[in-house]
């Protein structure tokens, strides 16, 4: 696989027998002698895999768990459990201390293995968000903060619904999730008109899988279940079904007459690590967003602002609908700031932003692209409704003064507003060069060109380009 | 699945068999009569996925073919071309035009729905990439920019070594790939030593197909090789282990004897899908990167650095290794940009920057947190050895004006530092306050007092605050 395993286990024979199994999957295979010896080297340096014999000498199967959890379910590395002769309460036990498995040896090779897969497959996941996150990470976006989470919601399907409404209701006085259960066939049919569920139960029969299998394979293709945890309740065991559905993108399988306890500790493993992905992808996103973002208006940037800027001229250029270019300036933003200080000037600059983009539509774009400069882009929209929304852009400034609480006082503010057309710059533009091309720095001139006069009038007012001649 | 999908074929009673095999997978089918009007729905709403029938009047499959993936084959939904008495050349000609596969009708639904599913499966990899991509599009880093794409790497795996070193020296003459053929068991025991392929050819023997769906299996487990295309090549036609084989991740299946032409296409069409994943990746790290990063000097910008210092100094009390926090500020650069324009202020910025970075190590900190202001942070050090940092950095920026190309003209620059030790804070801290707690203000505050000593004792020079007494 990818790599690092620790296996962990006092007597040498027995991680010699683990070392023979795994060689051909693990590029590197350390051991440790203690549990202590263990943490340590996870400490030092994490592996891929944590497997745990059955005999640690200094500390107890669940001592090691909980202590190798401790730093958080998500940053340890996976850790299955093995020994013989284990009894239920023994390897509840043991997941409920933080094992992520328990298998009872001696162990067969192919359901270890697409075990081991299956552990291996959801680590990669949450370190490739992990690595996205880290390069993006946003003060107080932090995984760790406990932001209430919604009782999760899981979805049991079985081919005999009658099973799955059993299995639930076994469930409801163990686990705080929302509940529904029902046949396979309903659940592929009504798939796509629910919500997606945040875990799949779904049973198998053992001598038909063909239904639950293809159901699991369907869930792994659409996008709105794809990231879902799925735990399969096989009806016995049987090493192939176990090793496909593992394959098939199964987070965890349980065999044999259905076990309410063990399968709430599993669900509960599977929805904590669905709750981290999700929580890690929702902080990547906030960090995409932040790139484009201008922190103290919460306006677009000047960096998503032009080429977005070219992207509504060229289309604008495809289908022959007309649109607006406006620049928008702070009068006497300067005085502002010598007078009341730099955080004063930014609480206007905030309320300012505020204002333009209460007036705008959802599809016109507004970007703060200079230090007291607006840009504002209008689709599809007449010359006449450009002026319009200027002077009511320039009116929301100007009616009312800003407030500084810290000094409390109102400061007048006025805007100036230069507007250009998109088709008039294309008459500029063919006149002289290319006519297919059209960049966002000629639309800038020009609109630039109409603020200055616009300030050439004494400010407080809007000034829209002549068409060109 | 996802939802919506588009059936067109000008025979009513065609349409009805694909709607009725299909209504249970997709929220929404609809239905076009001919070439021109399934384009013109295409543009205008996206289905999840095309099936085009045999018989479309108003154009050759090819035409449709061509001028559905026109727009750039990452652009257009998948498309699977189904028709009656399909020969070997009309096959291969559909598949050449743009077409992501072509069925033979009567169709199988078990293995049809899997391909579904396959084909599904990577759009929606494509489109949550693009999702994220357009959240943080960086100009000039656009998917379409043609840059030079090195050879594909393509790894042919059978049971018998022989058979795949066979089908790659069949295909040598055909495709400009580097590739490498070996036996499955060496393949999987190699895995971990070779660079990522772009790609996997694997055979499968029907009767036998474990070893080669499990190698399938672990190709998706590993980091490394995860997003690698996959081709499987049955050695007969056989519905289950095909099924099973997309199920699993592969990207395409082709069965019977080896047709060399045939692979060629279909490697063809895995590998730019390939590409282009690989390229909306890069992208989207690239706008994590720009999130994180001043955009004049390249250096870590200041909503990364205080949480990240927050995180050095936790780490430090948690292990007791003592850290430095430096904050560096040009001496007079008002009187540059004053003298010499932003422009000329902006040069000295970046250079200054790229001097102080060239001083410090891997893991030390460095970002820009104000207009001409500097934050370093050195991890596990002593007062004496950031003392000496300090000094270092002070005189690499005097060392050598700073050369102004554009007025031909060299600026002498110095500047000023202030430095401060994590643990003397630690100790400030405790005296006053929750001593577990140590957030970045007061590391700064430090050594900002420290910077203003500096620059009192007439700039150009090293402060170091006092340890607390």
């Amino acid at each position: 696989m990818t790599g690092h395993l620790l296996v962990v286990d006092s007597i040498a024979a027995n991680r010699c027998v683990l070392k023979a199994k795994l060689s051909a999957s693990f590029l590197d295979i350390r051991q440790a002698e203690c549990g202590q010896e263990a943490l340590s080297m996870i400490a030092e340096t994490p592996p891929d895999l944590v497997i745990a014999g059955g005999d640690l000498t200094d500390m107890t199967r669940e001592t090691f768990c909980l202590r190798h959890k401790s730093g958080g379910q998500s940053a340890a590395p996976p850790l299955i459990v093995v020994g013989p002769h284990l009894s239920r309460d023994q390897r509840l036990s043991a997941m409920r201390s933080g094992a992520d498995d328990v298998l009872v040896s001696p162990l067969k090779d192919a359901p270890f293995l697409a075990r081991i897969r299956c552990l291996l497959r959801a680590r990669e996941t949450v370190q490739g968000l992990r690595l996205q996150e880290s390069a993006a990470r946003i003060p107080g976006l932090h995984e760790e903060t406990t932001s209430f989470d919604a009782p999760s919601s899981v979805v049991f399907a079985a081919q005999d619904g009658s099973d799955a409404l059993r299995w639930s209701s076994f469930l409801k006085p163990l686990v705080p999730y929302r509940m529904r259960a029902l046949p396979i066939g309903d659940a592929v049919r009504t798939m796509s008109l629910y919500a997606n569920p945040d875990c799949f139960v779904i049973g198998v029969q053992t001598n038909a899988p063909e239904e639950a299998l293809r159901f699991l394979a369907e869930i792994r293709a659409r996008s709105t279940t794809r990231n879902s945890a799925v735990l399969m309740v096989l009806d016995r065991e049987d090493d192939s079904t176990r090793v496909n559905a593992l394959d098939l993108g199964a987070n965890d399988v349980m065999a044999g007459c259905f076990d309410p306890e063990e399968a709430a500790v599993r669900l509960a493993a599977i929805l904590a690590r669905k709750r981290l992905t999700d929580r890690l992808s929702k902080s990547v996103e906030a960090g995409l967003n932040a790139a484009v973002t201008d922190p103290l208006t919460g306006l677009y940037n000047r960096r998503y602002a032009l080429p977005q800027l070219e992207r509504i001229a060229h289309h604008a250029q495809a289908t022959g609908h007309d649109f607006a270019v406006m620049m928008a300036d702070l009068d006497h933003f300067k005085t502002v700031n010598d007078k009341f200080g730099h955080a004063a000037g930014d609480v206007v600059l905030a309320e300012v932003a505020r204002r333009l983009r209460s007036q705008m539509g959802a599809g016109d774009l507004i970007a703060r692209i200079g230090g007291e400069e607006f840009l504002i882009v209008m689709h599809n929209t007449s010359a006449q409704d450009a002026t319009q929304m200027a002077h009511r852009l320039r009116d929301v400034v100007r009616s009312t003064p800003v407030y500084l609480r810290a000094r409390d006082i109102r400061v007048p503010v006025t805007v100036s507003i230069g507007v250009t057309m998109g088709h008039d710059s294309f008459a500029t533009r063919t006149s002289t060069s290319n006519p297919k091309r059209l960049d966002a720095g000629l639309l800038i001139e020009r609109a630039d060109r109409a603020l200055y006069s616009a300030k050439a009038d004494g400010r407080d007012s809007v000034t829209m380009t002549r068409p060109a001649a």
